[in-house]
């Protein structure tokens, strides 16, 4: 495994430099583009790196699956009078969609659905980031995980985009707390800063029947965790998710600071990480490296 | 399993009643309410039916797999040049997301990429629908699948739908053939009568690695297979996939005439039908008896 | 022509009680809904007045009138770059063809396209709206008319819309100023109270080359005033402005208040007022009582 | 008057050069580019003409209003029940608001509400196409108006976006003829060949009252020609309508031939030609002579 990682590494590096790291916010520009790294970690606990596996970086959407996990935890099905786990069709940030179906996203990983989560979650929590914080220490070990203020600051600056969704939402009546305290809570998650590493063992319950086994926490049950799988499925990537199954054929989530996390049911967690991103705002060497990945070990589920 | 299917059976009949028979056309809408069948066949060849699991019935838009394969078949990747395979977001005949694409569908299992997909394989074939029914005779192994030509004829009469996609596309330089013929044959195809047992015996190359045991077809490869999984995972069921998915977690695709296909990867191929459709257009009882299915044995790929 | 008022009046006054008071804030809920009142002030300075006259009301969208004059008269042409002078074919508040269009508003009638302009002169003034205050006072001639606080207050609580759309403006770089700050400015405007008598005075400049006689101002070119007038009759009254040119033939402006300004250019301003609105948000007595009146008098620019 | 139109023709012809002939049929292609004509009609019956007055073009979606005009008399406010008057803020060829709004155009001056008039039209006449020539030809005065056959031709050829219209109305029950038939007929209008005399004068009843003074025929009532004016007003120039009534002033209706008609009501009627058109659609250097004519002598209805 550990040849193998190193090989595919070396396979899909050249495709740096042909990607673009995300701009939106100077702290995100700034990243050096030639960084590259996996982490693939084992239901046993065997772990697996290659390149920058333990550089922290941005987590960005990939977030949106630990906020989907924490409404489960304490709303369970209710959740879903809220919002959809349908595809959406329409890129992460549109509003198209949101009007013509009344303000009811279509699945937490688009921005309007995660929204819609923090919303639900900041209903339920009395310090929803240092809750989500101390949630992520403890499924990935780290007990330095933290959120990198400077990015979530920047996005706070820049959230006219994520601003519109929340308040078109509040005209449909589902947005029930503040919009700018949602939002402040919204951009902390996604600026924790973690490594392949760090997500691969955070998010490793996925692939245990929601056990995550080094915290010794059941975070899930087997059949809700195959639910979030589920989504991750048919809607983790963006408007690539069709792609993604297609060429990997593995539940997983991406986010715009070039990570991309990969489930293997009852085997691994996978996370791989490279800043330069494809025209749908995904890793252009993470989804690469993915794929050979899955190809050469036949790990797809279909 | 025998006993299993029994007991589903019996736990999803009082669905029958609260759901309703596709009534765009009278050929459909006259087809008794009250069946039920389902047929589970294995890997090994071992078969397992309940209910009306020997009648035939419409297979409407499972011959979007068909006519997929076919044209997999023969032309290879090169025919995501006119279509995608991402999930849509939209009902499975609208033309917003077609006319602000360009044009180019999502999927071949929505109408519009259907429809290219056929135009595709009229552009190889000399006879396509004698063609497709050869292909079907073969993969079910029962020579006297047939097309129901009151049927064809009937959704011809009632085209226009179609007919508007296919001069979109038209218009967008995305459809090379005579409309009129085109249609003509997507309706024979969708026309095709066949059972539960037909069906999933048919089907069953999609869990064998794209070999088909009984006719000795090595239909796909196993990478296509995969692919063509995945895109059923993620677009096989109208505007309904993610809800198939998180409620099922298997490949899968569905038809107005009441019949779901299910693809449990290296293991079996599950056809159910049951003529009343939810408000997705998915056969009621069928979804609710392949859930209950997919949970009581854990068959989720996720 | 008062006989001729007072005959239209009667006419139209079993209409209320079809329609329905604007109801999406509390203030202007409550106000009686059996109210009727026109006012026609003819260039030469004479005026005509029927029913509740003289009553003033929530002026609402008709506020957007003066904003653009206001607009026009420090920035000429050069607002054209912000926004357009097209019919949008779109409820007023809509997003969809705000996204589809990249923030850029179809015309300054709809409520995207009057938030742009609040922008703008929120650009200009230091006090915007004491100076639309102050300009509305001379041109009504009445130097009581003021801001209903308690509506402008109830607005603002309400802003969800409205605040989508000046973010989602914002997110395409469509918007200068703080967003809370111009919805203040913006609803501080729609909440100005005046009667008919004060809007057919205030309105009158459209109707006399830009000319208001009683303020000795020339408050716009002529060419300009043709312009003003244009975008009216072919914005005007929302989703109904074709309707409005079809049934009354002169150029309009609506507000939710249930108040309606029509210009006959040359010769009279025209304002009417009735509480309850149609489906497309506009009087339904107001519509009808100017259908009579031009027609009666052949008062069509057509 | 005569004086004045020749500087104006020479005022704008610069423009010739900087815009597209229409060039998605090959037979409108061909028509040389550097050609410029205009004619004044006025109801007293004195004609001036500069330039290519006397050509003949193809007036393409100028017939909507003959079309329209026909459907009124025959039908009258019955033909509402198919179709709105009201802008569509949309290109002519959308579909996407067409779906969205159930299959009834927004109005008879795209494409397809033009299409929905001529299935009107086909359901009243035994021969449309006969019927719509020689109307034309008493309105006109012009015994030699005949059908372009070979432009006729060209379009059905290329009808693939007005079929997908057609179709899509006749999925929501608003089209009751033959798609074909109705079509060839549409396309027959659509090529009727007049020159700008030609225009002016089949025009001029608009002008005055719904009344043709030289073949005495009272096309339409008063009430009716205000009408027919106000939704050239709103809707006549496709996406352009607003900003030619903020330019011009005046009712109109243009053809992708580059022919405009406007009407002064009560004095003249105009028609200008150029077959360059802009981004819109819309003739030019038509355009620009418009706004200078209707400058010059001020003649905006506003």
């Amino acid at each position: 495994m550990q040849a193998l990682l190193n090989e595919i590494l070396d396979q899909v590096r050249p495709l740096i430099g042909k990607g673009k790291v995300a701009d939106y916010i100077p702290a995100l520009a700034d990243v050096p583009a030639d960084q590259l790294g996996i982490a693939v970690y084992g239901n046993d606990g065997e772990l697996f790196t290659a390149g920058d596996a333990h550089t922290p970086f941005s987590i960005q959407s990939m977030s949106k699956v630990f906020s989907l996990v924490q409404a489960i935890q304490h709303s369970g099905e209710a959740i879903w009078e809220r919002l959809g786990h349908e595809p959406s069709g329409q890129p992460f940030n549109s509003l198209l969609q949101l009007e013509l179906e009344n303000g009811r996203p279509r699945n937490p990983f688009i921005n309007a659905g995660a929204l819609v989560i923090s919303d639900i979650n900041q209903s339920r929590f009395a310090a929803p980031v240092l809750s989500m914080r101390d949630f992520v220490r403890r499924l990935s070990g780290n007990p330095h995980v933290a959120v990198d203020n400077r990015i979530a600051e920047s996005e706070y600056q820049h959230r006219a985009r994520n601003a519109a969704m929340a308040y078109l939402m509040q005209s449909f009546g589902n947005f029930h707390n503040d919009v700018e305290t949602v939002l402040r809570g919204y951009f902390s998650h996604c600026a924790l800063s973690m490594s392949c590493v760090d997500l691969a063992k955070a998010f490793c319950f996925l692939a245990n029947d929601g056990f995550c086994k080094h915290s010794g926490e059941q975070v899930l049950s087997t059949r809700q965790t195959q639910q979030v799988n589920s989504i991750m499925a048919t809607s983790g990537l963006y408007d690539e998710a069709g792609n993604f199954a297609y060429r990997v054929g593995l539940p997983g989530k991406s986010g715009v600071g070039g990570g991309i996390v990969a489930i293997v049911p009852g085997q691994y967690t996978i996370c791989v990480w490279s800043p330069e991103l494809n025209k749908a705002g995904n890793s252009l060497a993470g989804m690469a490296a993915l794929e050979v990945l899955s190809e050469r070990i036949g790990w797809s589920v279909f």
